[in-house]
């Protein structure tokens, strides 16, 4: 969590996951996205911006997941950017990648999580390609699917991808949870051994 | 550091280590600690805590040093347990890994250093093997050995050892270069040289 | 950035590079420094201090640029150095390595960039060879030379170094990017899409 503050504070947010992926700027595979990055672009535009169109078709509520090739060089996601995504409601953005301009999405209050910040736009090495299909997230440790509607669920602890089919169940079991640990915790404040609570509240 | 702040504040802490050591949940070579961990649980028990009977043998004032095994994934160190070691006065709790309800331990206040934040607990890849163990630190840049009763230090810099037979000769060393240090400082507020005031007060 | 905060607040550098290149302390083939540290040096010089002679010939507005050899193995910069750079009106401090003595860095509210933070002074590990000589930057994504003389900019999003050669072209060409995404900010923040104000303002 960068934004609103780094790892710190309050914020939490949860939606449904609305997917960006950006491919290498010399991937001739993947498609183009229609809009004005199909032409020549001029130098100006190319380090300014990172994505536009695909910006304005975010939905209410979504959480903004962007996927960035790696090696994760410059930023995808800047000030102009959140502006808008702010402007449009979303819930927060989720970046597999950098983002730039940290001290706009703080001014706007926009709950942003990335790996790490980075001072230039990454329109010299990468550029968008498709929106709202699944992306395969590049962790070092785990392997994982973000599918267009999975919730996306974060705060200061990080992030975490519920597959959308798995929402019902774990609204079901996440009260009891919830429940046995507050038992827990009360317990552990009077003075009680965790052995001790564990057995009583969590078998 | 991650609690009370991210590398930031006047938090200090320093005492001698009680080490927990994580092994990965298919080891069949390291011993299984004693305690309600023997017997097969519930999947509620797995995702919802860590560790249970280690944290309650915690001495007053030490250092807990845990160690997870690489890769780290998910987190091995919560709010219950920060709750109980903060109640059996733990000086503050150094994890060579991921920890998770960072919210948690700021409430309480409890230095908690560690590697990275994580969301969800380490139950389903790794579990908590020994207790009071020398623990190989597995550094990319250094090797070291954490013994149980060694000095554990950190502040918002990092975090040292200190092998216990050494902690002596450091006591009788450490007054003399702070001091040196403080002469240091005095002279180079006035505007001398580095270079003449570590002749002056460092040969 | 680590101070004035960790990358959050307003502050920015920009100044011209005065460059510092430490080699491992064992490295035989680059030159040592002249000043006391050709002679033989006692244990509490050594892990008290990291260079001397070499900061007191900062110039006044300059970006202090630190190389450190990898790995990264303890701190090439501490207090007593920041406390002199201070003095003698350094812009800032920006290390590709460690830091040390984060407290005294902000309570002095000088702007230092950094990797990380470390704890005992690198002189047991590695030692500085050069000053102002053209340092090749080591990161593990992209390839540059920083110059003395080069324009160092930084500030919460990171680093940026400026070839000397092109501070009047980019002083030419930036105000036009400012404006032209102040223009994108205002009709944005008005609910036009970033599609449309990038083609008004960015064609």
């Amino acid at each position: 969590m960068y934004s609103p503050q780094f790892q710190s504070g309050a914020a939490r947010i949860a939606g449904p996951a609305f997917t960006v992926k950006f491919v290498p700027k010399d991937d001739i595979i993947h498609p183009k996205p229609a809009g004005h990055y199909s032409g020549l672009r001029a130098l100006l535009q190319e380090i300014a911006h990172s994505f536009s169109s695909q910006i304005d078709q975010v939905p209410k509520d979504s959480v903004i997941f962007i996927s960035q090739p790696r090696p994760h060089i410059n930023a995808v996601f800047g000030g102009l950017m959140a502006l808008r995504a702010h402007k449009l409601g979303t819930a927060g953005v989720v970046i597999d990648g950098r983002l730039r301009d940290l001290q706009d999405h703080r001014a706007l209050g926009l709950p942003v999580f990335a790996r790490a910040v980075g001072t230039t736009a990454g329109g010299a090495v990468c550029r968008p390609s498709e929106v709202n299909v699944p992306i395969r997230f590049s962790s070092e440790i785990q392997e994982a699917w973000i599918r267009p509607g999975d919730f996306i669920i974060a705060d200061l602890n990080g992030v975490v991808s519920l597959p959308k089919e798995l929402a019902e169940p774990v609204l079901d079991i996440i009260p009891r949870i919830v429940e046995a640990d507050r038992k827990c915790a009360d317990s552990i404040e009077q003075g009680r051994s965790v052995e001790e609570v564990f057995k009583e509240f969590r078998t």
